[in-house]
């Protein structure tokens, strides 16, 4: 938007700082800028406070390094879960969508992204020695890597599966196949020949 | 997104604040908060200071009701721009739609809003009173509506122009027709009848 307004100084701060947020590009920002001084007043407030106390009161999980308020998340400190099975996920949304499968009893790492070399995130910047720590903690048997099916997600699944296998420990990935309750007419050809080579006995 | 994994307070009530922003539902705003946690902790501080700012020093420019740090915004206070036209906008992003257009040099009215009767919004929340006031200064000659041409916007327009007419003012709207650049064959068949009513003699 190429305009000639002069635009009062607080205001193309506030759209500036919005532009950041992901996904949010010029046009958004000013948008929401203007609903929230307009229509929204105190959530403009809350949201300020909320983005505060966030970056105060948030840490990483020692153990998992998932978001937490405390030094041990709740799912690590949990005595019910199962010690021995660890599952790496990219993101807390990764992790969060494995939970609400109910089909998981075990602990998990975050590793708060992915490899991605043209980005310049490598193993280092993902801390994977952490990782490694973290599985050769002697009661860990299994990691399941449940990292994205992309490029680069599998990518970072390939490295971990060397470097944690060097460490003698089990590795496993989560399967590939149709997607529950999808018919094979509209599924990808990738995925069916996946799903063909991965088929099962039954 | 059904979870049962128990999040941090603080993320929580990030989010949830983050949801406030107008288009952002619960799976934009958990990306939002992590990307910022996790990534751009600067910006989210950043983000917060805009908002307080913001928030204590905008206000509505007395003459057009647009944003504004001072009492009267610098468009107003320009001595260069025509005092006898009035163009009135829904909102700041339209006034800088037709500033970046170099087609106009009056003054502007900021209605930040429209006629909306199912959200409760009538002539009294717009302020129209205000409008009225300001446009019957002795120096406004011309009124120029130029909300959408949206239901809304053509309801709001209607209604001003009764108002405004009976205050003994000259009254406009923006013309509708073809847009600059389209080919007939995509324009909508309702354009093309606005077109043909309005069209005049070259």
């Amino acid at each position: 938007m190429s305009s000639t307004l002069p635009e009062p100084e607080p205001l193309k701060a506030l759209i500036e700082a919005l532009r950041r947020l992901p996904g949010v590009g010029a046009r958004t920002a000013r948008r929401m800028a203007y609903h929230m001084l307009q229509h929204d007043v105190a959530g403009a407030q809350h949201l300020a406070a909320a983005l505060g106390d966030a970056v105060r009161d948030l840490r990483h999980c020692e153990r998992c390094n998932g978001f937490s308020d405390e030094a041990i998340c709740p799912v690590c400190a949990n005595p019910k879960r199962d010690p021995s099975l660890l599952c790496v996920v990219e993101t807390p949304a990764d992790q969060n969508m494995i939970e609400s499968s109910h089909g998981y009893k075990g602990l998990y790492y975050v590793l708060m992204g992915r490899l991605a070399p043209l980005e310049g995130v490598g193993p280092a910047e993902l801390q994977f020695d952490r990782l490694i720590r973290r599985a050769c903690d002697g009661e860990v048997r299994e990691v399941i890597l449940a990292t994205n099916f992309t490029a680069e997600g599998e990518t970072t699944a390939h490295y971990l599966a060397e470097s944690l296998r060097s460490h003698g420990l089990a590795v496993s990935r989560l399967a590939r196949g149709v997607p529950a309750g999808s018919e094979l007419e509209y599924v990808d050809a990738g995925t069916i020949a996946w799903a063909l080579m991965e088929r099962r006995s039954s």
